[in-house]
């Protein structure tokens, strides 16, 4: 077996010189280099965007649906969307393993897992599809696809749904980002706390600070104010307009005795967030953005601006042992598992 | 005298609930609050693309543009460009420092200064314009202005020029932030080594990094090898276009001997550069864009695509001490006082 590149380049047809996700067409062929694992998949769950556009061009039609599916995957060797771009997440059974990885990563061949990584950079090969679940943008098949060296995976655990799981999976970067900057007696704000990231990070925020922190968690309105306080997860709520800084400023100013705080996450799913966001933070505090409606520019000229010397962190959905955190919270906790399953399953 | 909000939205006549920068109408009152400081202003450094867009509109006419720039200040109570947003920086001597403020800060009246928040948020009278300088976008008047408590500045040098100056002041940021972020012995790479805020990365860099560490400047063709290579400033030169992650990866590689970095800074300014800065560098390694041609979701999806676990932080234009930072280098280096002077001045 010859070993690969390990973000997977080896297998890029065209253009060249791109990574696999940039790529028009990569080589599907299901023999495995050494360092790489095969799966045996039996469900692709669709990103969201990308199943809306096939099902409108498709007029709902699930034969149609299927066929333009199996289309793309033969054209490009990766589920990606022409029009959108994007991809989505697989569920399979580990087939194989390359040499180069047996016994160093924490798999076994048999292991139930979800990928973490898109399908818009996955080698993919459908057999047959086996049905079409609309609701859930689900495709259940028969197939295999590659996992390269650098590929980001969660086994499925047996003691929750799969559904559960995977809504949990999703913004699994948040929470483990979140358990990492949060220091014992730091004053945290998680903006957009209500959401299903905020829960998990004011969660594990609640967890680090101790009993000389304070978790404020900032939400938009009344219903999101008695929600949030119901799971116990904040010290403070705040109800403000995230899009309102001097408003944020002041009330949680507010509620923390004036004092600055050492980190702010922003987790709110909307534009113009950004100085709400850098304007609580102390000198040398962290501002975390996991908010892809984040603005590079507003972030950097805007700290600049009023002269706060914070630090201001890209949010990458990715670190290390991030599904196991994010797993565990589910796990963990009762509220956090009845607000999943009530909102996601 | 009373104390008014650091920020300085004590001045904020419309909309109400903005920061200054964003308000359409400040306040422009010189009567200064116990924690402003008042400017006797000398220039106006207007920005580059809004003096072009007043250039263009006046049909290059002086005494047109005068007038435009007088309305201007008169309807919004700052040098702020209705069309390009923008403002630029001014020159000036401390006229009052206000009680609060007073020994708290390192400067007193009669110190002549460069204020580093933009014109955009600042309040600002003009008496008279007393000349335009439309090959350097500067506009000598008399006039006052005031700086909020959070407003950053530098207090000038004597030994060099104002215009060099001003051409280090400008990307004052990047060199403080290299200092702080790289540690003896690591491993550094900057991308788009040859501009002004590479040049001034590499110098930090160099110094920081020791004998057993590695500072490799990237730059896009071969003149700005020989060029970076003149100056010193890197142990190795890789030429690659910086748009091309996977030919970025590969150049770097050979000249770490294969080690991953530990540091990577973007101070490129073309798009599509995030995934050449993520892939050197190691896991918990630091990934710095200073560009502001940065994407902010490229970045952190890309870095989840490839599983990275980097840390990516956005380049915030303000750190304690920047501006003493980058004029100790130009003081320090005779190199770079040559090209800035030769470029810049």
């Amino acid at each position: 077996m010859k070993t690969g590149c390990k973000f997977g380049t080896h297998r890029v047809i065209s253009p060249l010189n791109v990574l696999p996700q940039t790529a028009t067409k990569i080589n599907n062929d299901m023999e495995i280099y050494d360092n790489e694992i095969l799966i045996d998949v039996m469900s692709l769950n669709i990103d969201s965007a990308s199943f809306t556009q096939i099902e409108e061009v498709c007029g709902g039609d699930v034969e149609k649906i299927k066929k333009m599916i199996m289309e793309i995957v033969e054209e490009k060797g990766k589920m990606q969307n022409p029009v959108t771009g994007s991809g989505g997440m697989l569920i399979g059974k580990v087939s194989k393993i390359g040499d180069k990885l047996k016994g160093k990563i924490d798999l076994k061949e048999g292991d139930k897992l979800a990928t973490l990584v898109s399908l818009s950079l996955t080698p993919l090969k459908i057999d047959t599809i086996i049905d079409i679940k609309k609701d859930i943008d689900r495709v259940d098949i028969k197939g295999k696809a590659i996992l390269f060296e650098s590929g980001i995976y969660s086994v499925l655990p047996n003691d929750m749904e799969e559904t559960l799981a995977l809504a949990a999976l999703d913004v699994a970067g948040a929470p483990a980002q979140a358990r990492k900057l949060v220091k014992k007696d730091d004053y945290v704000v998680v903006l957009g706390a209500n959401g299903k990231s905020g829960l998990l990070c004011c969660y594990e925020a609640m967890k680090k600070v101790g009993d000389n922190g304070l978790v404020v968690g900032l939400v938009r309105n009344e219903k999101g104010r008695v929600a949030l306080e119901k799971t116990g997860f904040c010290h403070k709520v705040v109800i403000a307009d995230a899009q309102e800084p001097i408003t944020v400023l002041n009330e949680l100013m507010k509620v923390s005795g004036n004092k600055e705080y050492d980190v702010a996450i922003n987790v709110v799913n909307v534009p113009n967030t950004e100085m709400s966001t850098i304007l609580p933070v102390k000198d040398d505090g962290i501002v975390y953005f996991f908010s892809m409606a984040t603005s590079f520019t507003k972030a950097a000229l805007g700290a600049e601006g009023v002269g706060k010397d914070v630090n201001m962190i890209i949010g990458n959905g990715y670190t290390r042992g991030h599904a196991k955190v994010t797993i565990e919270d589910v796990r963990e906790s009762k509220v956090i598992r009845e607000i999943f399953e009530n909102m996601y399953v």
